[in-house]
This record gives C-alpha cells, structure tokens and sequence, in this order.
C-alpha cells in the first residue's frame, strides 16, 4: 500500500478521516505510523496528498489531510480480456488497475468454461477489491471501469466498431497446443513484435482465453476492424501480457 | 505446458523418450492426446520438435521425437533481484524464464527479511522446477543460470563492475512509504520514462526490495558503474516490472 485510498464514507469533517480495518492495520502495523507523521492519501477518483496522523485508537486511526496533486494520467488502453480463471482474474484486476488502464470488458470466448461464469471473483464487491489493492499499489485514485459481457457475437458486432473507433484494436493472444500463433503479417519482426509507433495513439488490446480464439471468433474480430499481432516468438502467460504490452506501448 | 521439456533420463532410445508423472498427466488428461498425435517438445539446452505418442500406458507414455528446431534467441537482459517472499520468488522465477532471461543473480540488500534466506523456495529443486514451467509456458528450451549472493558490499565491490562491462546497468526500484523515487535525471520522462534507445544493447537490470534501496547501497550500486531509472509515475508490483521493463527495451 503505497498509497491509502480514502472514500467517502470516510470524512467526518471535510479535512478529517477516520479509518479502520485494513486500513488501520497497514498505518498501526506495517507503518508503524507516529502521530504528526505524514502519509501519502488519495480520494477515490479524486486528487492525491498527505494525511497526517493526528488520532489512534484502538479501533480507529484519524488523519488530516490536504489533497492537492492530480494523479498519474490514465494510460490511453482499453482492454477487452476473454474471461479467465479466478485467480488469473483477481492478478489481472490488480494489474489493469496498477499499470493505469481505465476501462476493461470481461467478454466470453468460446474457449472460456462456462462455469467461470458463476464465480464469485466477478461479484462487484470482489471486483472493486483488487481494483482499489492496484491503486494503492501504484499510488493513483482513479477506478477503472470494468464491464462484463456474456455474449461474445452481439457485443464484437453491435459495440466493438464503436468502441474501437480512434482507436489501434489488436488482438493478441498465445499460440497454444501447436496452432499456428495469430500472426500479423503487416507487423510480425520475430524480436520486436510490435513497432513502437504503434503506440501513437489509443489502443484497444484484446487478450483472449488460454485455450485460444476459435477461426470464427478471430474472423467475426477482424471483420469488426481488428488486427492481429504477434508478441514475439515466446508464449506469455495472461497475466503477464499486460505489464508487457504497457511497457511495449505507454 | 506449451512445451514438453525433455530431458536425458527420459531417452530410452536416442529418438524415443517415456515419461511418467506430470507430463504424462498432462499428455493424457489435459491434452487428451491420441496415439500417432504430434506434440511440441524440446530438449532441455537443445532443440525443440515434435513428438508423436507412440504408445500409452498406465504408468508412462513414449513418444518417438524429431527434434530440428532451435529454440527462441535469449534476450540480452541480466536480471539482479533482491531476494524477494517465496510466493514472489516463484513468480519471478518463472517469469524469468518465459521471457527469456538467461541470467539472473538473487541478491541480498539491506531491505532484505533476513528469515528469507532460509526459505525452502530457494533450493535448487524448487528454483529448477519453477524455471522448467516457466519454459515449458514459453516454448524454450534454455535453462536461465540462477546464481546466489547473500553479501551485497562484496558482490557489488568485486563482482558487479566485470559483470556489467559491456552492458547498461539499470536500477530500477518502487519509491515507497514516501521516499523519493530513484530518478535518473538524464532519462527522465513522466510518460515515456525508460527511452527506446536504451535497449541498443545488452541491459544488466538490477530490481530492489519491495522497501526500497537504502542510500549507502545506492552509493554504491552507482560507483559500480549502474544508472538509476524512473520506471514512470506509477509504482509497480515487483513481479510486473520484469514484463514492463522487457516489453520496453527487447
């Protein structure tokens, strides 16, 4: 946590916070904050500063802060994510949240199980948790939005060409149990997959799901206005193509 | 498992291998491979091809290998970490190794848990194992070489100025609990923090501890001849700065 994110629910005057729970736990325990000592705050899609510790308690800490720095500036990346396993899925918020992405659709592939679906990890409340964990994380205040999809053909043909518009769309993902990779034979460099000015201006990035994008799905993506790339000779875990992809392009 | 790694115990014959356990698992019940079906395989240090399943059992299968391939250049990054928490060690390691790192040397600092030197993650079974799934992820064959220093003064002193000769030594850390983040004033950008001419060669990439580098190591780091660089404003997780750093310089 370097940076504690505050809420709403958290001001009892307009300069004053009470916090408990995780929350104080981190400034009493991982801190080992002293009263008068300054800490790095931010108000949840709002600006960032310092609190002060000015009350402890035993079941509650308050702080004074000032809040007079914008956060970092969003990264110009939306990111359409074929829905993984709950594990994957919670690093990946995290990640998406920590690296600056602002905007996120979780949509379904035909190689995503259907019982993914019914997991608790894309409850709003779990959601929002590993969202505010990359915030903290990466000192920001600003929530990303994350939006979810079930039906992959009405979403790539109703709202992707929307969506994209502005916007460079790729679609990455690895090449798995010997297919060929998804290869862009405009751009494909085995060394430098992607060229770098690429990044001149808003991209979409569509990762899809671990067992691969079907033919139609990868047709239905390009005849939607997406193109295909590849990100090297080497199969990258999900998790692990984003921070790849942002330090690629941003 | 993109990859099945090979190695010399497996061979019963120079072009026939058995293997039990994992792989076999993975052969029969994930893949749920048929007998004549090609695989991806690779020796460990050699080439990669294919394997056809040859014959099935309840305790091994063999596959009979054509290997002509070589497997994916190395990139030219030497990675020095601080000895992170095991859960993170696994991480690292194996992303290490499915990005490509050939290299990589653990190093103590004074942020260091001195407890973790004890962990059982940093045996040479349980390094080697999260190297081969880490290969097996990327399709690659080359084992990275992992090597231990628990004193930094003399590693840095002695060692480091041969080991870096030749290359661009980097210092990358998370600014943390208010400190102020290590900026290279010469590199710095908000938004492009690391500039793509950076990486016109071999990089010697030196991560901290999730602390931070106190100012005497920094010192010291320095008159070795590393430069420190500001990985943009946001602060990222270790386990994400291998893959940002890699997709921006290879």
């Amino acid at each position: 946590m370097n940076l504690i994110l505050l809420f709403d629910p958290d001001f009892i005057t307009p300069n004053r916070v009470r916090l408990s729970g995780r929350r104080q736990v981190h400034i009493q325990d991982i801190l080992k904050a002293k009263l008068g000592q300054s800490l790095t705050v931010g108000k949840v899609n709002g600006l960032m500063g310092k609190g002060t510790l000015v009350c402890e308690g035993s079941d509650a800490v308050e702080l004074d802060v000032v809040l007079d720095q914008k956060p970092p500036r969003p990264i110009a990346l939306t990111l359409i994510l074929a829905l993984p396993r709950p594990p994957m899925l919670k690093r990946i918020l995290f990640s998406a949240a920590m690296l600056g992405v602002k905007k996120m659709i979780i949509l379904n592939f035909n190689r995503v199980e259907k019982s993914l679906w019914n997991s608790s990890s894309l409850r709003p409340d779990a959601i929002a948790e590993q969202l505010v964990l990359g915030l903290e994380q990466s000192k920001d205040t600003v929530m990303p939005e994350i939006i979810i999809k079930k039906g992959f053909k009405p979403f790539v043909e109703d709202e992707l060409p929307g969506l994209i518009k502005g916007t460079q769309a790729l679609v990455a993902h690895p090449e798995i149990r010997g297919q060929r990779p998804i290869l862009n034979s405009e751009h494909v460099d085995q060394n430098r997959a992607l060229s770098p000015n690429l990044a001149s201006g808003p991209i979409t990035l569509i990762i899809g799901p671990e067992g691969g994008i079907i033919d139609y799905e990868i047709a239905q993506l390009r005849s939607a206005g997406c193109q295909l790339i590849d990100l090297g000779p080497r199969i990258l875990r999900t998790e692990a193509v984003l921070p790849f992809v942002v330090g690629k392009l941003f």
